[in-house]
């Protein structure tokens, strides 16, 4: 075990009706006015939105709304909230939606909070050094965005998908309630179940130490999402998968999994981040593309902790049948595991290579994934 | 899932020479004057108490000493660590040792801020409103108590062992190096592997709902405190599992494997208080002998969730078998498994039932553990 800080003061409110109570949680941090960001019209349809209003109206509570937050979101929609904020001297931002939504509030809590250009934080130009308190009601489990102080946002004009982090992003209050999920179509599940994979399993694998004691954490929340995603896709009104397969999303990145472990990375994310931010392709679905075929390059550099999750989470033996199953059951699910899946051929990877290269000097990590190496992992996928 | 909250704001500073940092902690919290707590004069022969008064000095902090905090901590003690703490105005608690320390160091902390007898707290008289500041180094893992907002302590005039659980609780900031743990006897090793498995094993087996991934959850961190302290029995020096040990301990009850869990109860820990408070054995030694005979009472009423945990913690097929594995267990460690190996006979049996009344009333279970009931499991341990 290498030292470690284990730091999360996020209150996690969890269960069915719990959204009615945000009114109460922003009232008892004293807010009065929220910036209140979501994304499609969706949350006004389904009755979402009333219950919010209804409960912050309750408290007194004003708001402004912000939404049209897209997939991906942009930078440009980051700087309409905040001037937003500045302009009506909210006090608080309240997320309501997914991981793009809770991720483009943070970057909106920091910037109203920093006066120069937004983006600097994100290219390491400034540090977030206070944010605007925030708070979340999720409707879709994947990012874990709902207890870790991390976002990531893509500069739509440059076309870099890069993140921040810093103690004062982690939401005062986030709102877990699997009910809310309910609605998810069948690909976004399958590419969640995908992203929350690809959490568990970077440190999982980079790591130049990986305690016993992780490991069987992470193996546990791979199982979890496993069975519960197959679950929902027999039955998506199965409150109980539902509802495990969120709190093991929450679980995937608020720490836990990788305290204690050391010298580990997230190539996975650095290259895939090229893909949303070239080809705006979902994700969770670039990450099963990317996975599978990292994991056959990586698999010589780590063979023991590739024969451990092929037996403790497939049950078959041998690192190379680990990663065989894996994809099976991405394919199985119905997520894309192969480039041309996502309408990307061997011409774009160049161009791929290159905008990665930017991704993995900010992860840290450019000396191993040079742009040989990435094209090799990448060709993996074709 | 059953709705649940989540939210654990302690700041736990884990690994190899933490210790030295606890000035910084306290400094950035403010604190100008702790009231130090500790147990024997062990922390100052073995140099951690120079450690901690060097780095308290550094950073201009003053101290007043209370030591001679022993095990099964008695609210004796803690009166007069309140009226010290108020005579000498200080303005944080600092707990250096183990859970005994630190369950005092909390009902220190509350009783000050109380104006009444800081027993009302523990009998329901009264509710913890608040506290001073908590701040831990800790020298022994098996409690908990590091990572929550509780504390148990004996009132030696009633002989009862009763309970505090309040939010103002939860330290600040948490110090666990392991290396500081090498020195615990063997005696107190096994004990405490006893504490945290019975932590693990109350709502694992009580819960009218417990789902699959909180039950993972739980069968890791049991298979990490087996291996590990095997592994500490051949090896005391052994760091690893020293710290795999500790960080399980941490997590066996901080909100982390119950959560999601609903309708379990501490029936182990209502009847073992009581062996503590009449016979003063230790803790851990009274859940060794306990737990067994308590789960021979109880194997028929969860069959599937015993017959889990004889699969994934002990490889046996059937509850019948795994009860017969963890008491086989424990008796290869050498932590007792029946009433006799702590002195106490037959003829004890019907005071600690009645003893035994006050604390099921406490926890909320005198329905179900009535004297007959109590007896019976009992009897399973002479």
């Amino acid at each position: 075990m290498e030292n470690f800080t284990f730091f999360n003061p996020t209150r996690i409110e969890f269960g069915t009706g719990k959204d009615q109570l945000i009114g109460e949680h922003l009232a008892e941090h004293g807010i009065k006015k929220v910036l209140l960001c979501y994304g499609s019209e969706r949350i006004k349809r389904e009755g979402l939105f009333d219950v919010v209003s209804k409960s912050l109206s309750e408290k007194g509570i004003a708001w402004v709304e912000c939404g049209g937050i897209v997939s991906n979101p942009v930078i440009s929609r980051v700087r309409e909230g905040i001037a937003l904020a500045r302009q009506h001297h909210v006090d608080a931002i309240l997320s309501v939606g997914g991981g793009s939504v809770l991720d483009s509030s943070k970057a909106i809590a920091a910037g109203v909070c920093y006066d120069g250009e937004v983006w600097d934080l994100f290219c390491g130009k400034a540090r977030v050094e206070s944010a605007l308190p925030l708070f979340a009601i999720l409707t879709l489990a994947a990012t874990g965005s709902e207890m870790n102080p991390s976002a990531v946002v893509t500069n739509d004009e440059t076309q870099e998908k890069f993140f921040i982090s810093a103690a004062p992003l982690f939401p005062k209050v986030s709102i877990v309630n699997p009910a809310l999920m309910q609605g998810v179509s069948r690909d976004y599940l399958v590419y969640s179940a995908s992203d929350v994979i690809a959490h568990l399993i970077e440190s999982y694998f980079t790591a130049t130490v990986h305690p016993k004691l992780p490991s069987r954490l992470v193996e546990s929340l791979i199982n979890t999402v496993t069975e519960t995603t197959e679950a929902l896709l027999i039955d998506p009104a199965n409150y109980e998968a539902r509802a495990q397969f969120a709190w093991a999303a929450t679980l995937a990145l608020n720490g836990l999994t990788y305290s204690g472990a050391a010298g580990f990375s997230y190539p996975n994310h650095a290259i895939e981040h090229s893909l949303s931010a070239l080809f705006n392709v979902p994700h969770g679905a670039g990450l099963s593309v990317i996975v599978p075929a990292w994991m056959k390059w990586y698999l010589d550099r780590n063979p023991a902790q590739f024969e451990r999750f092929a037996k403790n989470v497939f049950g078959v033996d041998g690192g190379e049948q680990g990663i065989a199953a894996l994809q099976a059951w991405y394919d199985k699910i119905g997520t894309p595991t192969h480039l041309p899946q996502l309408g990307i051929k061997e011409i774009d990877l160049p161009a791929i290579v290159e905008n990665v290269q930017r991704n993995v000097r900010i992860f840290g990590i450019a000396e191993t994934y040079t742009p040989e190496v990435v094209t090799a992992i990448l060709k993996n996928a074709l």
